[in-house]
C-alpha cells in the first residue's frame, strides 16, 4: 500500500526533476541486481567490516559471521567500541549465550551480570565511551540524511506534485540511508530499523545504552519495537546461518541453561587489521542507484512468473539490501 | 502509525457503541496474556490440530511439532486434503527437505517433481480436492468475517465518528479474524496472511494450487508478496524449533543437496484421530476478547521498564495470537 503524505519534508523535493521510471517487465528482484551496472556497487571499507570465527560445528563445519559495520552518521560511539574490544582481543573467547526463537541471537561474556554465573567477568579494556540514549535517533538535517530525503523525494514525486510513500506500521515514511534501511518522524527524527540480520548492542536497564560488550542479531520477524530503544551498530552480511540454525535456549529469554550449550566465539576482527590477502572484500548495491529503485519495486511488485498478484507495497525489511562478496585481491 | 480511513467498509460501524479502553499503565503484553479471564481462551478442536513427529535429533532429542489448521471460512478445501492425507497415512516417511534462511522450511515427498528423485513419487490417496487460485482470498460479506470486521470499527471508531488504522504496508487494513492474522482490501476481499510460523500449501506454476502433500512454515521476516498467491491452511503452535533451528540447506531455494540431511517425518496425525489421552489439549486467547484487545496495545506501545519509546504501532505480524497448551484430560 502507498499513501499520499503532505509533509514539511516534502518541500526538499522541488528542487529536483521527475526521475523517470524504468520497469522492466518480468524480470525477479535477483535478476534485476544481477544486471546491475558495476558502478552502482559500492566496496565496504574493510575496517567496517568485522569477521566473527565460532568454534567449529559438531561435524567439523567451519563457522564464519561476517558483519557490516554502520558507517557515519550512524552509532559511531558503539561502532568505536566494538573496534577498540575486538582490537583489544577481548571478544575472544566469550560465547553465543542466548538464541530465542523468531527474535534474536546474542554473545557476550557468560560471566557479565549473571547471578548464576561460574567465574569473573572479563574486564573490559580502557577507552570505550558511554554512549547517550539520545544518540538512538539521529537529526534529519545533516547531509548524509538530507541527500538522502532529496532522492527520495525526487524518486517519489508525482506529476502533480504529490508524493506516495510506502506505508509503514511504525513510522511516517521509511527509507534507505546510504545502504541502511532507515525511519523518519517529520520533521527531524531518523533512526535505523530492526530488520532481520541487523546487529545491534546488548543493554541493561536505562540509562544504560550498552558499551558494545554483547551485542545480538536479529533472526526472526523484525522487532522494530526495538527501535529507538537500543543502538543498532550493523548487520550480518555473511554466515547468519551459522547463528539462526542453532539450538534455541531453554532458559527465559533463550538464554542456554547449560553452559555446555553455550557455542565459543574463537575470535572476532576488524577486516583491515587482517592480512590483506585474507581480508573478505564485499560490495553492496548503492541504495541511491537506478538499479535499486528498480529491485525495490520489483520486491513490492513481484511479476515473476510464480506470482498471481503483487503486493503492491512491502515494508522495509522485505527490501533487504543486496551484498556480495567479491574476490580478494 | 496510524492513518485515518474514511472507507465504504466503515459504515459497519455505526450501529456499535464506543468501548472504553483500559490500558493499565506498565503491564508487558505477556502479563497481559497472564492476566486474561479464563472465558477469554478458546479451545483449539483436536480436529484442527496437527501432530508432526520428526526423527528424534542426532543427541536422541525427540522433535514434535504441532500445528493448528485454520477453521471456515479460511482455505477449508486445502485443509480438508491434510486431514485425508493424514489419515491415509500418506505423509509417514515424507521428510523436511527445504530450509531457507529467513525464509521457509518445507516438507514433503523428496521424490515429487524432483528431476534428480532416488525414487518413484508416492501416490496421492483418493478424494482430494482440486482448489482454484480465486480461493486464496475471500469475500468479506460471510458472517464470521462480518463480525469480525463490525468488531474491528466499533473498537477504533473515536468520539468524532473516524476510525484509525494501523497502517500497513501490503493492504488496506489488517485485523484478526476469529484468531487468525488478515488483510482486508476494500470493500470485498480478505485473505490470511504470512506471518512468522504460519503454515502454507506448496504449489507450483499457476493455476497449480498446490494439494496439501507439500507444506511449508514461515521461519523468518514475515514474506508478506506471498499473500494472495498461496494457500495458508494453518500455523506451528508448538516446536517451532524443530523447523528453524535446522540446517540451512545449501541447494538453490534451500533445498538440501545431500539426500542424507532431509529430516525424516514419521508421522503426521489428526489430533483427534489419537487415543484421547495422547491428544493434546491448546487454547488460543480470543482475538475478539478485550483482553486482546489490550495485549495488542500493549505491543504496539511497549511500557515495560526495559522500553524508552514506545514504536506507536505494530505490523500484524508482531502481534501474535497467543496460544497455549493446558493439562490433557
Amino acid at each position: 500500500m502507498i499513501r499520499t503524505i503532505a509533509s514539511a519534508l516534502a518541500a526538499l523535493a522541488l528542487a529536483f526533476p521527475l526521475a523517470a521510471q524504468e520497469v522492466p517487465a518480468a524480470l525477479a528482484p535477483g535478476e534485476i541486481v544481477a544486471e546491475a551496472a558495476p558502478q552502482d556497487w559500492i566496496r565496504i571499507a574493510p575496517e567496517d567490516l568485522l569477521v566473527m570465527t565460532l568454534a567449529p560445528a559438531a561435524d567439523g563445519t567451519a563457522r564464519e559471521v561476517v558483519i557490516q559495520l554502520m558507517p557515519p552518521p550512524f552509532s559511531q560511539g558503539w561502532v568505536e567500541n566494538i573496534r577498540t574490544l575486538a582490537r583489544a582481543g577481548w571478544y575472544d573467547g566469550i560465547s553465543v549465550n542466548r538464541v530465542q526463537d523468531n527474535y534474536v541471537a546474542q554473545w557476550g561474556d557468560p560471566n557479565h551480570d549473571n547471578p548464576e554465573a561460574e567465574g569473573e567477568a572479563k574486564a573490559l579494556p580502557e577507552g570505550l565511551r558511554v554512549m547517550n540514549q539520545d544518540e538512538y535517533v539521529l537529526p534529519t538535517n545533516g547531509p548524509r540524511i538530507g541527500a538522502a530525503l532529496a532522492h527520495l523525494f525526487r524518486q517519489d514525486t508525482k506529476e502533480d506534485g504529490s508524493i506516495e510513500f510506502p506505508s509503514d506500521s511504525y513510522a511516517q515514511l521509511t527509507l534507505h540511508v546510504d545502504g541502511w534501511p532507515s525511519a523518519v518522524e517529520s520533521p527531524s527524527s531518523l533512526w535505523p530499523v530492526h530488520c532481520y540480520g541487523m546487529v545491534g548492542v546488548g543493554r541493561g536497564m536505562s540509562p544504560d545504552t550498552g558499551s558494545g560488550a554483547e551485542l545480538y542479531t536479529v533472526i526472526g520477524h523484525a522487532p522494530r519495537h526495538l527501535d529507538r530503544n537500543i543502538a543498532l551498530v550493523g548487520r550480518v552480511i555473511e554466515g547468519i546461518e551459522h547463528l539462526s540454525s542453532l539450538p534455541r535456549g531453554k532458559g527465559a529469554l533463550g538464554f542456554y541453561e547449560d553452559p555446555a550449550k553455550r557455542v565459543p566465539i574463537r575470535s572476532i576482527r576488524v577486516a583491515s587489521d587482517l592480512p590483506v590477502a585474507e581480508q573478505p572484500r564485499f560490495e553492496y548495491l548503492s541504495t541511491e542507484s537506478a538499479s535499486f529503485a528498480r529491485y525495490a519495486e520489483a520486491r513490492a511488485n513481484r511479476r515473476d512468473p510464480f506470482f498471481i498478484v503483487p503486493a503492491g507495497g512491502a515494508d522495509i525489511c522485505n527490501i533487504p539490501v543486496p551484498v556480495r562478496r567479491t574476490a580478494t585481491k
